[in-house]
């Protein structure tokens, strides 16, 4: 009888009672209001049920779901596209930053701010097809080596969120990135990396033209920057690409104070969720004072608005997928 | 045992072979060239498979997937908003475009061109939410009625497409709209006429800015336009909501053409498709002289690049669903 009454329990109780969706998050708080969440939007019995085809969750990329110290990676591998390039054309460095970038002087260009990294991002994303920057950034990504990790850039991502990315759809969720870096070159590794198709990754854009060529019918990156997927453009990237509010969404710096805004200011059930960045053994530590990543506003008013903030140190068991 | 064999059969037939996929095409070699297509690359065994994730098909909308004459759908809604605005505020007319507009001259703004048609979108299609414009813009298109045919505007898509567009769905296709038209427009009836979401709508963009109003955080239509997705912005809007190349695409008008290049410019089989305006009886007849809808590259150059121009007079056994 015992074993008949057990039976009935395991085949009535949903998946995710069955198996922890989530093993790499400790049993804090963190994962319990994460999970009460989905129980809750995809209980058809629950008054806050959402049908799946509304079940949109975003999150943003860097610091997100992979690191993005001691800079954007993206930048890094913009440093590296541009030596390559100045050492077959000196002329291409024609600023101060342009050639602090190619002699791999970052402080520089970070002192130069956004508008330095515009610089060393126009002259090295420029003058190549979409395909073919893909094709070489991938491959960047996928061999060369963080400074101090020593993994590869595309083994930076955190087993935590590629845990949830996973956990979302199985529950119905469609899983979007809203980034601010450079929508080509995330969707060179997104697929691959967290499972996460082109048509579902937004992110900054720059000038595009379609060309006839001798090769084919091809696209070209002509640098400059023509949408800035970034704090207000966030919800701006959302409704361009989406075209409609989501119910989840997750970031770690203020650059996504106003999509987790947008995503919680509507009028069914919604969630937010702030990675903090508190592991400076397994990963690294910053948040209001940080040149990169800086968390301020999400900390002072996120709690208020119901916001989860991730304690990194306590609330994940793992960071890395190699760890 | 014949009954035996006949069973046999049925089972190891596609679904498509059972059922007629495209019950108001007529049996002519347009509809045999799309099925022939959809079996060889839907085909496991066939040398021109492609997997189901990178079967994307995209569609113009205005004279593809509806009708666009006497003018495009959405500058008629486009007059009608003006009307209604100047009627409470006359000094929004600063312009005599404008005046005419608001008096339903269509022939002064037609004669104006695609500036003085911008005009009129400014002001029609600004200083409302994205929520209220698409919940506007959907009660015009079921409600007001065509000049001539005296349908709803909604009533004006055709059967045969919408037929297609489940077809090429049943058969693993991801379905997407890229029009000239506004983005929001078509985001407003899309999912109800053609059952394409709003994430797979790809159109012309205006100015949307982020802004937390008392009513919640909402985003606002501010007039201007950011992006233009017709003749070679279709790639590019391509490439920037898709992110890959389709393998299908289907247009009616040299505002098409790039798209169709584009799709049929690449390595793999690709399927181009031009819907010939050629049924005056039964909708309407115009190609290379139209003021709207122009077609006389496509038809030039269009059959010597394999693509199928589609004689809707013959093809199509039915326009609309309600015929």
């Amino acid at each position: 009888m015992r074993i008949a009454a057990a039976t009935i329990v395991t085949l009535t109780l949903p998946l995710s009672a069955l198996a922890d969706p989530l093993p790499s998050w400790n049993d804090t708080e963190a994962k319990a209001a994460i999970i009460a969440f989905v129980d809750t939007v995809t209980d058809p019995e629950s008054g806050d049920f959402v049908p799946a085809r509304d079940r949109i969750a975003t999150f943003d990329n860097d610091g997100t779901l992979w690191a993005e110290q001691p800079v954007y990676f993206q930048a890094l591998y913009a440093l590296d596209v541009l030596r390559e390039k100045a050492a077959d054309d000196p002329s291409i460095l024609g600023t101060d930053v342009l050639k602090a970038a190619a002699e791999g002087d970052l402080d520089t260009v970070m002192a130069s701010g956004i508008e330095g990294l515009l610089e060393v991002i126009n002259v090295s994303h420029a003058g190549i097809t979409v395909d073919a920057f893909q094709a070489d950034a991938y491959e960047w990504l996928t061999t060369a080596t963080h400074p101090t990790s020593g993994k590869t850039y595309a083994g930076m991502v955190y087993q935590p969120m590629l845990e949830l990315l996973s956990y979302l759809r199985d529950e119905g969720f469609a899983t979007y990135i809203v980034s601010g870096g450079g929508i080509d070159f995330i969707r060179s590794f997104a697929d691959d990396a967290y499972g996460i198709p082109p048509w579902q990754v937004v992110g900054t854009e720059g000038t595009t033209t379609f060309a006839v060529e001798e090769g084919g019918a091809v696209l070209n990156k002509d640098g400059g920057v023509t949408f800035v997927d970034d704090k207000e453009g966030k919800p701006v990237g959302i409704i361009r690409h989406i075209g409609q509010r989501p119910i989840f969404a997750a970031g770690n710096s203020d650059g996504d104070f106003e999509m987790l805004e947008y995503t919680t200011g509507g009028d069914g059930p919604s969630f937010g969720l702030i990675v903090h960045h508190t592991d400076a053994e397994r990963e690294f530590s910053y948040d209001r004072d940080s040149h990169i990543g800086e968390l301020e506003r999400g900390l002072d008013e996120g709690p208020e608005r119901g916001w989860l903030i991730v304690d990194m140190a306590q609330d994940w068991a793992k960071v890395f997928p190699s760890d």
